[in-house]
């Protein structure tokens, strides 16, 4: 059975639109995934006069008339509160409304078994602080709304790397203290399990150190010993495929050329300075650990060129791609 | 006048001896300064033979009998209180003795005028503790040596791109509390002094922030705010071509591409996860803000292809161009 995907357009001030009307334009894409298209149906349209593309669908009435249909793409015509016309290339209160009531939606498909997984279009963050979100990112508001209180952490995958980390959204002074045997097991937990259920049967997991050259035994920070090294060997103990603690100035030379499926680090910028520079604006984000997939490109609304009709829909397919992969190897979760 | 440059092998194990005979073998080299080699007469011959190279040398007694010579190297047959024979691709004591007693001569004829710059080859920090070197890196023993209490910074240079860091060998945990005011603009100081130097007459200098996006607006940290955007002020103050700060995980796409000519890091793994990344193996490193002149190349001793003639000089090169340029440009780095 082919996996079903509920698909949004994100912020319609940005590039989404166009995005998805040239994803879904794409006639092996439609072949791949049974899409239910959740959007305002003048912004599809538009979508499709900005990228020049067009595609099959079918407009249902509720997202319980969803079927199996190869030959359409079946759309809910909804933009919940948001109030035409949309601005473009501006954050606005409408744009955030629009893309968390459309998201809204996806999961309420995707939680009820109508869908399998999520993918949606590139978000902006001061849209959505505009049209209600109170969380820091969408990851956190998707785990409320899902009523999600286990461990979850947002990987970035490119091309065939991911990274994930530890502690992300916090003062690098606050980092250290809150890397715990705990969490970094969590960390290795939750990762291995995204990438088998990507379809990877035996994922390589290097895990970063904290402080540079691994401390240099001790001499300047104790973390790689007191706390990583022995969260990696608890990991192993449990079967988890963890190697490291690595040194982070090198351990990326060795993920990129191929050594390791994925590199758990330990803050934010240890994994993003890498991957920014190998070119992450043309992978994928995965929202892990919640009980539903959901993926995204890991670029932004690109507000100066949306509208134009050149965006790229390369991260947007390997988005829609990675979504089924993962639908198509069950929603639980579990290893 | 052509700039004088003092050249020794490093650690004899690893591929100095030959990096050194494949550079000097090359004419245009040759033509550039005046060269100095302090270095045993047998290590100088194996180096040699192992790199199928050979160039004009004149054995001298003593470095004052140094004279300008475009035709040949003018070499001190030296090995201080080392023994041969040398061991080969380990670490040993006569490998870090030869290595700081030949340093120590380099400087020697630096200090008092004879040469302007001295470039040397890859070291072996095993093999320098083992050698009687107390510091946690030579850069802390050239300081020691030359008497200067000044500020001091590792530059790392790739292509076009420099670095330097305000923390480098410490407890991550330890860095955000030394991060003053103070202390990035020293950093930013002693960038912009050796940039000019190297023949940047408009040095552009950017600033990292510290926490993840820039800490957000003070969400998560506000070192940005409290610390780091006055230092940039402060230096811009004083003419001072800073910029910043900027977040760490865009920083290099932007300075890789050109629009910067070095990036003042907080800490060690922002800079090296990034350049070493980008191929700082094939790039040099600058002793900064000493009173004198000294490169190396960024890549270590490599034991393991020692000896068998196949490593690249491309660094070394590079490292022998840098000190002919900077030295070429006065020897007290005053701005």
């Amino acid at each position: 059975m082919k996996p079903r995907i509920a698909m949004v357009q994100g912020d319609p001030a940005g590039i989404g639109p166009e995005l998805i009307a040239r994803l879904l334009s794409d006639e092996d894409a439609r072949q791949q995934a049974d899409v239910l298209l959740i959007a305002d149906r003048d912004e599809v349209e538009l979508g499709c006069r900005i990228a020049g593309a067009s595609f099959p669908r079918r407009e249902i009435d509720k997202i319980s008339d969803f079927r199996p249909d190869t030959d359409h793409v079946q759309h809910l015509h909804f933009r919940g509160a948001a109030e035409p016309p949309f601005a473009r290339s501006e954050a606005t209160i409408n744009g955030g409304r629009y893309a968390l009531d459309t998201l809204a939606v996806a999961l309420e498909a995707t939680t009820t078994g109508i869908t399998d997984a999520i993918v949606f279009g590139p978000l902006n963050k001061t849209s959505l602080k505009l049209g209600g979100m109170s969380h820091n990112d969408e990851l956190h508001w998707f785990a409320e709304r899902l009523g999600y209180t286990g461990p979850f952490c947002e990987f970035n995958v490119m091309d065939k790397l991911w990274t994930s980390r530890v502690t992300s959204h916090v003062a690098l002074k606050d980092a250290p203290g809150m890397i715990t045997q705990e969490r970094v097991i969590e960390a290795i937990e939750l990762i291995d399990t995204a990438l088998r259920r990507s379809g990877i049967a035996q994922p390589r997991i290097a895990v970063c150190g904290l402080n540079p050259h691994l401390g240099d035994g001790g001499s300047f920070g104790r973390e790689e010993i007191d706390t990583i090294g022995p969260a990696v060997e608890a990991a192993r103990a449990k079967g988890l495929p963890a190697q490291g603690p690595f040194p982070a100035d090198t351990i990326f030379i060795k993920a990129r050329d191929g050594e390791f499926d994925a590199v758990v680090t330990m803050y934010h910028d240890q994994g993003q300075i890498a991957m920014k520079l190998m070119g992450f604006q043309r992978g994928v984000t995965v929202q892990g650990g919640l009980p539903v997939v959901i993926t995204t490109p890991a670029h932004g609304t690109a507000f100066d060129i949306a509208g134009r009709g050149v965006a790229n829909a390369g991260a947007m397919r390997q988005a829609f791609d990675m979504a089924c992969r993962m639908a198509s190897r069950g929603t639980s979760g579990a290893r």
